[in-house]
């Protein structure tokens, strides 16, 4: 954490300065805003705390229910939602609370007692190295408590407007295009209407969606016909992997998806049910709680099952619907309208909940979309970028959607066993299989954007074959020279809506004049075409845009800190006190070597361009300058006054 | 953490229930308390923590300040220290925060041109291994906001009482033998007096202590006669280690000691000023702030200072002053008094700040204090257990003035060559020698308590070397066995008062009827000697008083939980929860496995009791049950309705 730059201040340091008039928000909604954002879930919230730390955007966010949620049915929590958690500056919290899922066990009917179910594997639930954040389990309220908070400290003090559900919009012209109106739901104001005028609207707003009904879109799909239970439960069990993920397969009962909570004592557990017929809903049933334990208890034999608590419960058929845009324009009139009103998470994408991918998905759907919004509201960006949201965003629900159908479909098909592969339903080894090839994917890390005006290709991907253009910034350790403090690159970047530039240095001796990181800082910090030049505006802080960070080779110690770039040593803030966290060095301590584990050319070096949501948007040569500029002026606005060229250290 | 045991609940688990009574606090002070606490400094508020975690005590906090403290002198915090705030449960907090000190730079006069300053040496500031915690350092006042924190979220939430000043104490008899006067210091109550009776009071109220003064205790010591200056600067520079820790010591401008703050800017320098005549007092001479920042950039030529914002600053004489008893008891009645009344942090030890150690020090006094005195308070020891605060505390004091009147004097010593090793004077080859022998005391691990009656002999210190006898236990990397979560095994014990039994298995099969561990576990269980039988009253958890936790040597994946002593499985809470966390493996993914780490006997095992204040009070044959009894046998009081032998799990 960085922090003082402008003067010494008292107290918590994640208490931001407050912007003007953030103080006075609760004196009822604005005529006008930047932002209204409607709906208080993960994705809803995850572009709150993103936008609210921007003191020039106006935002709000409206919720119907009259209060923040105290139990959310969405527990898992992915590691690449960790990295982006840390982004935020919760991960510690969340680590500290959260249940690790460590292991996934697999249980299959006992070839001895096939009414019995036996152990038949037992595997790491994520790849070692995959990430620097286990995968962990951890209700969706308190992710909401740490999002709240994050807003309430933020310089917009933002505090969600509850009570008010959305009840009109309509798309018009002007700098607010879009007119809303807003119904309270609080006894005392019920059926009070208020209407505003926004710049853009999000609808984080779930499967029932208002604001997508606006759009005239539709979720579509269809449902497998297949009746699950869920229920989270206090219960006393002698099945020995009770504190471990499991996938169950039995014989008579069906599968169970087991998930440990956190806290110690708490487990969720995923049952099947009976299936369904066509076009049957699964509320008909009337499926009781006492239903529900039952069902379970019969997969667990010959283990019991003693149920002392039920937190929660609740039961559902699987299906698996997406929207085809996730914003307001459609297809045939992308040249020529831009959009206003944009979709995300549930509104967009519904399936089962087995693979812990919803908040998730949900969540990275409005990390995507914040820093874009921010870019375009404050005048850095074309408003064309803002295209890109629904392009990226819909490949991966799609992509979700068809993954989350295979395992959905493997978990309710019948058994059989590995010695009739032709036999019809499922061999639970492959479902075993299935689970460990997958894991990349349900660690939210297989995410690949395809090339685009913000994804590069591939042609110098052989310069860092482990930061894959297209796919999050896959941390590793370092050492920051200034301070030699032993910590994760990745760690450097927050959520500020900063572009990320590494430059990670040949082998030669980083001090000498004319060594390629030198020219490239000397080109970055004075060149009319660099972007740090062409799109900081004067009186910002030089990497306010673009933060250029260097990585070098050599042992830290070895390295003379007054013999760098100036660039890397920047005079920033009202005192012009020098940043010291530009400049890192490989950790040398064996296995840590940021060059070794991420495939950099030792001899040539190069580029790494990191988007503010953490993904790799380019890998260049160190001297790619032209490429670099090209990147940014596809879609940056060059400021009217850029900053002046920096005084020498 | 653990939480949801007697019933699920939605929200902050660390918000415990409220103790009956608590959340009326603010209705003023009450008539009688069990434990009254002057002073909300670092030792205050560790003390008020610990005792506030107890709903069945009554505790209470004043302070003549009228509010919290904003900006705190004090900013160094031990890897011991650390391991005990991760116990309170906030290290986490304070890791992501503080300013990380990794390595020390030492600087000496250049040979070449004598009047400037060059780097001599450079090392870790902390021996790899020593902790899992580095040194950091943070803002007293952030220390304090963590603590009030917890307090907030304790049974008891307690609050401290501000602008209270204590007017009078006397100490007489009965349950409540403390009578006190407080003196209200805001304005608006100025000079009203309050009176209440106390069962302990504890004097955390500095140097100038006054519950020190009631009880006629002096501190006392000398002076060194030299004066030195300290500021938390911000301020723009060349000197290349600005963000290490520093000791430079100029031919010229004496020396000074340069600690890099939290937030990336901030800079505490510690500088060297005029030698004092007898008996004088630095604050005659009048320093001026202009006087410090001279004096500093003429240490630190041939580099600029150039300073821009001054956070804070003071001048201070050297002096080691200490207390010879830490209660109200003399030494000549150490037999037929119990002590009612204790000090503890400065009120006791006052010294010069630059080896960081007076808040650690601080707080692991009242860290001492706090279980012993809820245990007495509780009715689970004898009130003589009492008597082994001060002469645990008073003897690590002494200690401490020592070190730091010899460290301290090499600081403000003359420079000599090394080439010149009869000149008078200190060679600064010397002083980084002196700081890197003297590492673990900085960090906080050199504190070794002897033999007494809580401190065990060291007849069976070979079954664990590394478990020294008398220190803090050090913690290890291990799996844990019911949901293989790789962790610290340390990291198992809150701050809750609870002692810890770690059963180091040997390394035959765990799962055997009659291993070693099989029959601890029996024997503790069951047998009438037994401290959980006889210590744990009916009705309480089996592990509320004696945590018992075993280690394995075997792969976590060969061990089946459901052949494992019930003990390390037990029923707890009002549905008979299993508590899943009592049982771990060594970790053997590469030089992490504790039994090599902490030198066990494989062939052997061993028992490894801990304190409630994380020190090693005993190590025990796997069979030794006698002495384990014994040594509770000591000071413990049984219970009268000991707990019910256990169900079968």
């Amino acid at each position: 954490m960085q922090f003082h730059l402008n003067g010494f201040h008292t107290g918590d340091p994640d208490l931001a300065q407050p912007a003007p008039g953030a103080e006075s928000q609760d004196s009822g909604m604005p005529e006008t805003v930047d932002v209204l954002i409607v709906g208080c879930g993960p994705a809803g919230l995850t572009l709150a705390a993103q936008l609210a730390a921007f003191p020039d955007i106006s935002v709000r966010i409206v919720e119907q229910k009259d209060g923040p949620l105290q139990l959310g049915q969405a527990d898992g929590i992915a590691c690449r939602t960790m990295e982006m958690f840390n982004a935020f500056g919760f991960a510690e919290r969340v680590l500290r609370e959260a249940y690790w899922v460590s292991e996934t066990a697999f249980w299959k009917p006992d070839t001895e007692a096939p009414g019995n179910i036996a152990r038949s594997g037992r595997v790491d639930d994520v790849e070692e190295g995959l990430s620097e954040f286990p995968h962990v389990i951890l209700n969706q309220a308190r992710v909401h408590d740490f999002y709240l908070d994050i807003m309430r400290k933020s310089p917009n003090r933002l505090v969600p407007d509850y009570s008010r559900r959305l009840s009109g919009m309509e798309i018009g012209e002007g700098d607010y295009p879009v007119a809303v109106t807003l119904e309270h739901t609080d006894p005392a104001h019920e059926g009070q209407l208020k209407t505003l005028r926004a710049r853009y609207v999000v609808g984080c707003d779930g499967a029932r969606s208002a604001v997508r009904g606006f759009l005239g879109r539709e979720l579509r799909g269809d449902s497998a016909n297949q009746a699950w239970g869920v229920m989270d439960v206090l219960a006393v069990t002698d099945f020995p992997d009770i504190r471990l993920k499991n996938v169950i397969q039995s014989t008579e009962g069906g599968s169970i998806v087991l998930i440990p909570r956190e806290g110690g004592y708490l487990v969720r557990i995923y049952v099947e049910l009976d299936e369904l017929g066509q076009d049957e809903r699964v509320r008909s049933r009337n499926i009781t709680l006492e239903e529900l334990i039952a069902a379970a208890q019969k997969v667990f034999r010959p283990y019991s099952l003693d149920v002392k608590e039920v937190a929660w419960w609740s039961v559902y058929e699987i299906g698996q619907r997406l929207t085809d845009k996730f914003d307001d324009v459609p297809a045939a009139e992308l040249d020529t309208r831009l959009p206003h009103v944009f979709i995300a998470g549930d509104a967009c994408h519904t399936h089962s909940p087995k693979a812990g991918q919803g908040m998730n998905v949900s969540m990275q759907d409005t990390f995507n979309l914040g820093w874009k919004l921010a870019h375009v509201l404050r005048g850095q960006a074309k408003p064309e970028l803002l295209h890109s949201y629904s392009d990226e965003r819909q490949a991966i629900a799609k992509n979700l959607i068809d993954f989350d159908r295979e395992w959905a479909k493997m978990l309710s098909a019948p058994l059989r066993s590995s010695d009739e592969p032709e036999a019809p339903g499922v061999d639970p080894e492959e479902v075993q299989r299935y689970f460990v090839q997958h894991g990349r994917y349900t660690a939210g890390t297989a995410t690949v954007y395809a090339p685009s005006l913000l994804t590069g290709t591939s042609e110098h991907q052989g310069l860092a074959e482990g930061f894959v253009i297209g796919t999050r910034f896959h941390s590793a350790p370092a050492i920051r020279l200034g301070d030699a403090k032993p910590m994760h690159l990745g760690h450097a970047a927050e959520a500020d809506g900063r572009w990320r530039l590494y430059a990670f240095a040949d082998a030669g001796d980083p001090m000498a004049v004319g060594s390629a990181v030198g020219k490239l800082c000397d080109w970055l910090a004075d060149d009319p075409a660099s972007p740090v030049v062409k799109y900081t505006a004067e009186g910002a802080d030089i990497d306010s845009i673009l933060d250029v960070r260097a990585v070098f080779q050599q042992n830290h110690r070895d390295l003379r800190l007054q013999d760098m770039p100036t660039l890397l040593l920047p005079a920033k803030g009202r005192h012009g006190l020098r940043d010291y966290e530009k400049m890192f060095c490989a950790d040398l301590s064996g296995g840590r070597d940021i060059f070794d584990l991420r495939g950099i050319d030792r001899a040539k070096g190069c580029m790494v361009l990191v988007r503010p949501d953490q993904y790799v948007a380019q890998v260049l040569p160190l001297d790619g300058y032209g490429a670099l500029a090209a990147y940014f002026d596809a879609f940056m606005l060059p400021v009217a006054a850029p900053v002046k060229a920096m005084e020498p250290a």
